[in-house]
């Protein structure tokens, strides 16, 4: 087993992650084929919270947050850390001295897939964590791990330099490749969707916008009246 | 395999489904006999939202919501819908737009045994959905299903024009054919209520209010002084 | 099996339960040497609480809650009630009534291994309750069990006089004998953690901080660029 | 809040079940069009057994098997018990004995939305339980409920007389009126199965027996070689 | 934080742990009136086995198995380990090896509050183990932890010595103290319950045999017949 | 999004998937420094079975086992089909007729991050399969995927060619560049356990064969005797 702290300036573009930010995880999600959601569970501490920034990676034992000091190191303005753990667990590796570290450092959020702690404090901050859990259990700063290699992170891959966006939808990453055209995309979708909007607003039906009756026909579905009406 | 979009008149009586609403779902989970309760992961996204509402019924398969624009059409002012999966899931069936579409037509909520998303959309126009998940994941719109016909939601049967009451505790299910009875045994469960808060207000205990000493003696019940003191 | 309600008047200091509830659940079970933390599902039922109290203990049959009527006679004020079943339940065990009655007798909290239901007429009235769930779902006043006796809550050992310390990020119990010297190490965790938030927020790093460079060095981890950079 | 047993002699055709326990769960599930599966959780407690039989229903408070004993005065032979609570529990509702008493009346196995106990003598007596949990609790015998009434089961609506068909796969519900032609469906099946089989297992493809690859074409579905190969 | 390891001689009796093996967890858990059974995760890693033995008791770090090793040092002939961790983790903190060196000590089997591994390996050495997990994920050893001091494992709380029965209903803890009025107790309810069981097996209703047909009226339960029959 | 199935021959050293084979999952996972475990959750539909084999990857959409079928045809012997969902299922995506094709075309054993039904008939037929869930719950054949394209499982990132060891244990994946260093430190690691095997059936204590006596004190652990002994 070999551990690592790699020093990386691969970085996407400003304006695509601030484009990706305004659009938000759904979208984002949507633009880019449905690829890198992370799993339901990951939640964000308080509502109201969308970022999005360049992931900075970690994979820690569990119970242990060495690696999470390593990693302020490697952050720059801008960047989110993600965090995992090589076996589940739900110990609360950041509260809000690791939080004061890495905001100091430039990192505008944290995405965890593990515990969270001083859950008030951070709310207090506005630094907004998604985490898997909230637990006041501490960690030990013992074990090895390493920062900026890729990493499965609530059922994503992450590598570091990729783009992660956080909303209250959850969490979404968009490989550092195709970022710029998954902003693009999602330009796109905003535009259309607002076309969309306005027609539903309207009381046109999606049964007609998206022409789904012949669809509807063509499957069997049979329209009745209730029983006895 | 058939699959039906039942159109349905059936409703309850509007001063029933007000005093349902005003009731909220404890009280009428009470007032019916402790019945129709939803499972306790259903859950709102943002809290203080209390609505009740006649139910139109949709049954999907997992990860594809065509079913849903179906249901659109059959929705009438002060409908909510209910929307159930055919296997467990947890995709995001519905976000802004349908919400838009469906409040066009009237109604005024969605209770979800699936996924939601968009949930910041949501709250910001106060659109109130109950959910077994937050979920960017979004669906296809290529397999058949019903609706207004009988479900299983959350673990409660709903068939369609029965009453859903939704608040901060979950989700109830009244029967359209004991809608009256169960809203006026929630009047009178409140009048209840408001005595015994009096009481309980000013000391009395539950113990006296509800004559509970003698049950707890004839139950083996003893009381003891804490060794030492 | 023998059932009893135990009248104590053992009680930790005031000052103590003060010092207590001002550092709050992280700091407090780094305080005790990360002990007697209760399992992360234990969350409140709405955020920005933080309260700490001498337990007043009841183990009850699932979906039963005579005992919290008898448990409410032996409450003093700044209790915090301290629910448990003897099989995993779900049940809203406590509401709006039984908390005006606690409240009546000096209660400032619940801590709940159970559900708990009213959770808008709870908020509103700011009585804070921890719990395993929300559940509309009602209870009976049939079956024996006992009051400040010695239970395992959440996964933690709480006896009766314990003091319990809840906030947002969860529960704690510190046993009675060692609530001075937990809260006198508390408030030097606090002073210690002060110094360290100055550093940090002024961009000095953990890996300094702490001297972990060393460690990561003693451990194998080796720092490397990118590649390709 | 009534509580009743229901004296019912509505039964399915013999016939009809011992088709459906010859098919099994999976295939009687797709020959009824995919409805009336139990959720997942429900397995059972040793591996091998495939019953059918007409069900008894019974409606409990969470932690009280009296209406189990109620029950099995309703049982005829050949007849499955089903059970369920009015709120999540996992206690032991069903041991050695009540078994003894169940078989002693004709019944061929239980299905339990609840927990078992005394697994290793159920075993040894070879009397086939479903459940979703195996709990030594116990229960008390203090609560009414009802036996033979429509309830909810592990996601699935039951009625008595309905059939239950339970095996390794899990335990799905067929209604009383379409018994007959579900067999019947269900016996097409297996001979349009048996055909499959042979193909298959001669190395026909899915793709080609199905006629799939034009569909994978029309999907957008590419066909590329790897890189570098 | 101070760590230990207690060397303790305190022993249950060896005819109660007998007996108490020979009754099974159900029968255990009934005669000391339903309190210390462990929650129903820990399941065993292969059916069939039933044991009991004195508590040797581990507080580990989640993810570390350095103490176990201390642990077998502590072990006697007889003696069953109870391993948790201060905070959930389904590590893999026992495999072949360690089990190996625990039989070499005299030690019949494992209760753990955590993940298993070599399951194949240790079914076939017939070393029972009863675990919230099976994982292959291996851990560390450098984090300490204790030995031998009062823990709450899954739900249950376990002094050294106690008396711990396991078989595939689970697992109850019997504290030392009582183990030998609960093994007498135990004898006593099997001899009641062969008394039933014969007369259940002749078709004697529960109702008649329990005196519940009076309960059942006195609680509003009515007998009707199914409509139309 | 664009659809693919990608002709794949790379594939690893048959001496080495034998090697990993009979090592297994436990100490392939060692043997290659804790990485690439899937979660706990995946379980062996029956005891008792270890393989090895390339990794035949699909992406499938929730409910929809098309892209199975597209997959057989790649498949060749020795290979263990690898299956995802874009979302989390249960459904069981393979029952008796795809394992039947699969075998026909070579396939030893399928890991499926989804529900599998026909255990009974797998079972019989022993092809080995590892699931997430059991669910008689069909599929339809309507969504596009892909197949041999890099894919999350269970946590574990899985590229096609891949190595795939299954066992009681659970599932890990080998990297197909380090089949070959990763069966050689298995080699070493069985040998190294053997010989520890050896010492600590003879009593050796692992605290003297690991040298952690001087760890424990220098960790502050201190050994007492129990109180009054």
């Amino acid at each position: 087993v070999s551990h690592v702290v790699v020093r990386s300036s691969v970085a996407p573009n400003e304006a695509d992650v601030s484009a990706l930010a305004r659009q938000g995880v759904s979208t984002v999600h949507e633009a880019q084929g449905r690829r890198g959601l992370m799993a339901a569970y990951m939640r964000p501490i308080y509502p109201g919270r969308r970022v999005a920034g360049r992931a900075v990676t970690v994979s820690s034992h569990p119970g242990d947050n060495l690696m999470l000091h390593a990693a302020v190191e490697q952050v720059r303005p801008g960047d989110i850390l993600v965090v995992t753990t090589r076996s589940p667990s739900t110990d609360g590796m950041l509260g809000e001295l690791l939080a004061t570290s890495l905001r100091a450092h430039g990192a505008i959020g944290v995405v965890l897939d593990a515990g969270v702690r001083d859950v008030a404090e951070l709310t207090e901050m506005d630094f907004p964590v998604w985490a898997r859990a909230v637990s006041a259990q501490g960690t030990v700063k013992v074990t090895p791990g390493s920062v900026n290699i890729p990493v499965v992170a609530a059922g994503a891959y992450v590598r570091p330099g990729d783009v992660i966006v956080a909303d209250d939808d959850g969490v979404v990453v968009v490989p550092l490749e195709t970022a710029t055209a998954v902003a693009a995309a999602g330009v796109e979708r905003e535009a259309n969707e607002a076309g969309k909007r306005t027609q539903l607003e309207a009381g046109v039906l999606g049964l007609d916008l998206y022409h789904l009756r012949q669809l509807l026909a063509d499957l069997g579905v049979t329209y009745m009246d209730a029983e006895g009406q």
